[in-house]
């Protein structure tokens, strides 16, 4: 999906929310267990509840893959249910893949063509060549890891790198020459509070998928004014187990959809 | 598998060798794909011929990913063929994963429970809690990216960081602190030979993982000066394409035997 196209849809939805997919059968609600096939059963559930409010959606790889051949069936499902029924979603396999540029090209195979991703989460660690077969068709995006939400992230991120930046800092820099604002956008943890203005200033036109809110702690608010760009957003806030795991019982979707509901108006007033 | 146990297959066999089984359709001698399952009967093929030669073998997930629900089926009947047949060897899942604590649970998960591999090869960039869910087990491994073997290793790894070391010799440090020679190794590129030494130096312990022989461009010889350790071996030297690719005809196993044995005997002197 172009970038003018997704703005279009933020500004329609007047929503950047990107709802994490990341289905666990082990918290699913119980009765779905008698499905035959539970995982697809539970997005469908969740993405007819959510989609008015949601302009994204985001399965975590690791819990298809978790499950084997099956869960991998269930992820296709999933993600052509989207593509037959709601053309005003963008897609995004977050798998964090990063390898070699042969290696890489078959991950971009897998994600682009096999399953009609719009957009890859990749890490940043290997370079250039890691990164750059995802950005070499229109409308198709990688979105790199900058600044991540979790406790590791002062590892290596945050460690001081020469003429005063930080490591994530030279990697944003290096990641955002190797394509435009068209193909690549960055993560960027919502727990990160003191960093998220100098971010946005840095890199004016990006778009940020922001983990962390909820769940994580991140506040919705204090993202949103440090990041959003007036009208066309700029940004996807991602929640994951605050919406899909909002209720345990039959009124799950429902329940996913009040809170997805919720994190909406948060956003209109920032249009 | 322990550390002693890896050791004592590594004396036995008089090899370091790792055979990275990269399969990929489209380079598989074409006879095969008339084959029920071409890649496993290319697998297959390749153990047999190889199996007396390589301590380990080291698939590449892209490849089977790329192939969808078959090459997951492909992929776990190669891991149940050799824990069926061959005892002594050291199963490595070359996935590049890391992410957030409790989704690094669930690619643990995947890669030591459901596929029972030794060792998975993880990214350290998101720090310490994507990388721990892999060092619980006693006899599970996480090979974690250190200096890798291509052109892009230039871009983040040898960036300057403080107190004169660069960004991947940061990074090994903290990645070492978070378990121990019996539980990570790293992959440390055979392109990279003039830091060879110095990291040895600096990680007198630790297995390395070290692609980038061959069809890379890096020197046997050169890399086993540098890093192998006498006795222990210390090093899983991988070589893909220049194996399993070494014949395009009827002939290939055969052909990627003779490969490996040439390595093997070049290994022979540094025991």
């Amino acid at each position: 999906m172009e970038r003018t196209n997704l703005i279009k849809i933020i500004q329609k939805k007047r929503s950047v929310l990107c709802v994490g997919l990341d289905t666990d059968l082990t918290k699913i609600p119980k009765h779905l267990l008698a499905d035959d096939d539970p995982m697809f059963a539970f997005n469908k559930s969740i993405i007819d509840a959510t989609e008015p409010y949601a302009v994204a959606y985001k399965p975590n790889i690791a819990f298809y893959e978790a499950e084997g051949e099956s869960g991998w069936k269930s992820l296709k499902k999933t993600v052509n249910y989207i593509r037959d029924n709601y053309p005003d979603v963008f897609l995004i396999a977050d798998a964090k893949r990063g390898d070699i540029g042969n290696t890489a090209e078959r991950y971009a195979h897998t994600f682009f063509n096999l399953y009609d991703f719009d957009a890859v989460t990749l890490s940043p660690y290997m370079g250039h060549d890691s990164i750059s077969p995802f950005v070499k068709n229109a409308g198709k995006w990688a979105i790199v890891l900058g600044l991540t939400s979790n406790k590791g992230a002062q590892d290596i991120q945050m460690l001081e790198s020469d003429q005063g930046d930080k490591v994530y800092q030279k990697v944003m820099k290096s990641v955002a020459s190797w394509g435009s604002p068209e193909s690549i956008m960055f993560v960027v943890g919502a727990t990160n509070e003191a960093q998220l203005a100098g971010i946005r200033d840095s890199f004016p036109e990006h778009f940020f998928l922001i983990p962390g809110v909820g769940a994580q702690g991140g506040d919705l608010n204090t993202v949103l004014k440090n990041t959003f760009i007036r009208n066309e957003g700029g940004v996807l806030i991602n929640s994951s187990r605050g919406i899909i795991y909002a209720s345990s019982g039959r009124d799950f979707a429902g329940a996913a959809a009040e809170n997805a509901k919720e994190m909406v108006e948060d956003m209109t007033k920032f249009f």
